[in-house]
């Protein structure tokens, strides 16, 4: 159904690839027909980044781990576009640092949160969601629903892909929010205290890969506003150049 | 099916009510999966540029509406993104100036081409595409399909939201290409003779609207490549600004 087949050598191969992970977690039911509009608009902010971690994630994604490496109960929020983009890189992460996942929708069906938490089973990794008795103050109806164990108590989120609603009802109960969004302007990346602007798949495989000690000192110096004047100076500089721009758009 | 319920006072209210058309048209049959996440792709592009027509945009509009006004047989394709963005503002348009219209899909089915052509029927516009017995060269299979009384024998064809094969294969039959698309780096946009980086439907809807003299003499001296450099300079001033952006993204 509308799924492309991609050369190799396609110089947009990884995003193309990415968009087909879409198209098929859509089917499953995974992924909503919202969340593949969404896609589209980080397509395009990444395709503006130039599709790789620039300096300035990296260094977001470093002090990300740190803080998360200093916190006492990290958790990380998955959704349907975060599970079919970046469900290997998740694990790996979390594994490596015993870090709990939780599956958190904003178009919420028990169906849905069913579906996501048994794909991360069946992956291996036991994953929060099941039992969202709990609500995040503010929110409305279904929207704030999570976990006593999971995101109700945990000092730090990781809210990769999230709406700005819930990332500043998060903010509002005081914990620490990391936001992973390829729009720097995006309410949820103004929410953070930690803003990404990077692919959540590369910016979890960037975080697996880092030296703690280093991650901890980076975090501790790190100033996130200036860090996204610097993103939005990147890509204002990337944008106003018409040379190195890929051929296969 | 995750349509939003959007208050009128929204400061986004233009571009939901597009997406949710999107998603209609998408339950229609006439918008596809790959052209939800484009559109989304094209949502970034207009969120940067501020969701209205710049002078750059307005410029290269009159241009395309004087090369109109000068063309022999000009010819407008649609596709299912298009129908659903802009299917009134084309039909007044075309209805003001006698131009033909032809359904032109990416992704082609005979079924996806009737839904179209009947969805224009039933607002009062005859278009073509039933009887697509000719072929773009260079294109392989379907993709290339179109009418001999519209694209095919067209001395100058406006395609919106158009793939970048397309755009490059009508400049080789000799064709003079007018572009409509949101990414002024795409291949698309780099192939037209008159490349308009905006909305679809806020380009027809001014092109509707110009003086036929002044843009006549705006064509005569519109340099194409300049007025996109333009362009990049207005988005990247755009984007390097935090200041003026909505706060409901």
């Amino acid at each position: 159904m509308n799924k492309l087949e991609i050369p190799k050598n396609h110089p947009r191969y990884e995003s193309l690839i990415r968009r087909n992970r879409l198209i098929e977690f859509y089917e499953k039911g995974i992924v909503t027909i919202s969340g593949l509009i969404s896609h589209g608009r980080g397509e395009a902010f990444d395709y503006i980044l130039g599709e790789k971690s620039n300096d300035y994630a990296i260094l977001s994604e470093k002090a990300a781990l740190g803080l998360i490496l200093k916190s006492k109960k990290p958790v990380i929020s998955v959704n349907g576009n975060v599970t079919a983009l970046a469900d290997d890189a998740i694990i790996e992460f979390s594994k490596k640092y015993g870090i709990t996942v939780e599956a958190n929708i904003f178009h919420w069906s028990q169906e849905r949160i069913e579906k996501i938490v048994k794909h991360f089973e069946s992956k291996g990794l036991s994953i929060l969601g099941r039992n969202q008795n709990m609500r995040i103050p503010g929110l409305e109806s279904n929207r704030g629903r999570c976990e006593f164990e999971g995101i109700f108590s945990a000092d730090t989120v990781v809210i990769p892909l999230e709406d700005g609603d819930r990332a500043e009802a998060l903010i509002k109960m005081g914990k620490n929010v990391i936001t992973i969004d390829l729009n720097p302007l995006s309410r949820t990346s103004r929410a953070g205290h930690i803003s990404i602007v990077d692919d959540v798949n590369r910016a979890f495989k960037n975080m697996a890969s880092f030296d703690r000690d280093e991650s901890i000192s980076i975090y501790e110096k790190f100033d996130n506003s200036k860090n996204i004047v610097k993103i939005l100076e990147f890509m204002s500089i990337r944008l106003s150049s018409l040379k190195d721009w890929p051929d296969n758009l």
